[in-house]
């Protein structure tokens, strides 16, 4: 490539670091001497097995996993845990349930297939536009778990905190669906009882989920749970009960070497893109909040750091603003269907100058048609 | 790659056709001047939706699946699907299983998890070496489908005609595992209800499974089925409910057109590859009958094309035939632990030139040994 990449704001599948996309060019005949691609390797064998662990120890490491937690690597993205989480968890009996944007209710819904299901929260009365105060959270008594989506990546809505169940008088674990946030900030575990997240926004192709659960939470699967998706079975098994996604795999774990190595504002790793994304996310929401031509209307407290959806005020003008984005080279800022209008995902590997640009079109774009 | 790679003979995930890594890694980072890598594509965008409308297209025209079957492109594997078969088809009622070695063993026993399962014949009495003649087979009135591994991958055994099940007196639908020898010949659709493959063996990345189901069984699942491996809600999304395993569908792609252009003896596609495939075989199981020094115990008739497990008589010997066939370029020839001894998996992509050079290297071997 000798020309600069455009900068991808798709929502996912979602736009990787260009050193990872390189490298997995470069060894796609023949990884490190192997005589074999990735692709083409037995996950069986040591090759791939030394990538596997290569993986997991470096998500660990960059999410400070503690060791009493396992790391999974499944199958079926988000929608499938919707079914998996309350097939392992709920033990049929009480689930709670935080609903914050499109993807929390979906995966209430999906989980009233498996157990009692109880609203503890809702912002639907607000458009999913804030974030209902923990404090007004109605749990109950006896619940096997509680699920907040902890970023929605249609809304824009972003736990900041997660809740602390304890402090509420709830002993039930929380379960956050991180999908489209995960490795773009710490996860304070000692709030969490299971984390899960499909790969295709923050980490790697889709196809590959990220599962990371507490050990007591394992061997407690409803019977009807299919032995592939029983996280107690596939952690027996180190992720291999069956052949796993082995190449998204070893894409998600040159993302996790990338992200080792990042360096910004003279901090590095995690830090270091946790101080990028909180810039990035400063400079276009200040940019939409300064102009009177475009608008996001999330409250301030809650704005997604990585999923910022915003609108024209004029939406007669939504064509023309994409097919001007997409002449300078800025890709896939269409709002999702269900909402609407524009969203820009600044996912961790979109760089900050992918941002700016972005600023600089806003204000040009507002300049001819405003 | 200046010098020719060396030829995998692994089970799955297995090699490639080295043409489809070479343009997987020529367009990584930007697929046909989109400005994106396929793994970064939107599956809602028109990009992406070419690439799967494609693939689907000429899955479709190469194993000739009437209009009246839906391709559905899921996850999980040959091991989830053992769980999401009798979940969409079983209705909780009978089926019945025919066991002629490892994967219709595990399948069956996954099934009885959610329906009464009854086994119509087996082979182990065998140990997995020959085929039950569909004559025998103890067929139930009433089974909601009858389950077959038409090629059994740590066996060696293949089904090389499937059961006409309407002329054995039963009017349940075929359920056939054919991961492992899926487009290496053509598939008799009118005696198959549904045929479901993990892609790593024949096709392309682990992580995607194909399922080609009859659209009459569509719309019967249990409750407890989860609604990312419902075949008629995938079937009604297209393969997008959830999102797909994106990167895997375009190998999978480009292995398909591959495919069509492959061109061998006089004949084209897959009734080329299926000759190339038939001689292949025919000069393995060859070279293994003709010595004292080797052997393969699969009675002739059901011998596979695509697995040939194979011991040398005295196994002494094992880790210098493996340490001298890597030395020779010859990889992955280990036997499944299960069974031990040595296994030859000759895919569709494992060239003529790799059976011939592993051939050479018995002669050879046994040359030095004998």
């Amino acid at each position: 490539m000798s020309q600069p990449r455009p900068f991808n704001f798709s929502a996912g599948p979602a736009t990787l670091p260009e050193e990872v996309l390189q490298q997995a060019a470069d060894e796609m005949l023949d990884w490190q001497g192997s005589g074999m691609g990735v692709m083409e390797m037995s996950h069986r064998g040591r090759e791939f097995i030394s990538i596997y662990e290569q993986a997991v120890g470096d998500l660990r490491e960059l999410l400070q996993v503690p060791a009493n937690f396992r790391i999974l690597f499944m199958q079926g993205g988000g929608l499938g845990e919707n079914a998996i989480v309350p097939l392992n968890l709920s033990r049929g009996g009480k689930v709670d349930a935080v609903i914050t944007g499109s993807w929390s209710t979906k995966s209430t819904n999906e989980a009233k297939r498996y157990a009692d299901v109880h609203v503890a929260a809702s912002n639907l009365a607000d458009r999913h536009r804030s974030l209902p105060p923990a404090s007004s959270w109605q749990l109950r008594d006896g619940a096997s778990y509680v699920h907040v989506c902890s970023n929605e990546t249609i809304d824009g809505v972003e736990f900041h905190e997660l809740p602390d169940l304890k402090a509420l008088g709830s002993a039930a674990p929380l379960v956050i669906d991180f999908s489209s946030h995960v490795l773009s900030r710490p996860v304070d575990w000692s709030r969490v009882g299971l984390a899960f997240g499909g790969a295709q926004k923050n980490i790697g192709p889709a196809g590959l989920t990220i599962v990371v659960v507490r050990e007591d939470l394992l061997g407690h699967a409803l019977p009807s749970c299919p032995s592939a998706f029983d996280y107690k079975i596939v952690a027996d098994a180190d992720s291999m009960f069956n052949t796993p996604p082995t190449y998204s795999i070893y894409i998600a774990g040159l993302v996790f070497q990338w992200l080792k190595k990042f360096e910004y504002a003279g901090k590095s790793g995690l830090a270091a893109i946790e101080q990028r994304n909180i810039d990035k996310a400063a400079l276009l929401y200040a940019a939409l909040d300064s102009s009177q031509f475009y608008e996001n209307r999330v409250a301030a407290n809650c704005r997604s750091r990585m999923n910022v959806p915003f609108y024209l005020r004029d939406e007669r003008l939504n064509d023309a603003f994409l097919t001007g984005a997409k002449a300078r080279g800025l890709l896939q800022l269409k709002g999702h269907k269900s909402v609407g209008g524009m969203r820009a995902s600044i996912y961790n590997a979109l760089p900050l100058e992918g941002v700016q640009a972005l600023c600089t079109y806003l204000k040009d774009f507002e300049a001819q048609n405003g």
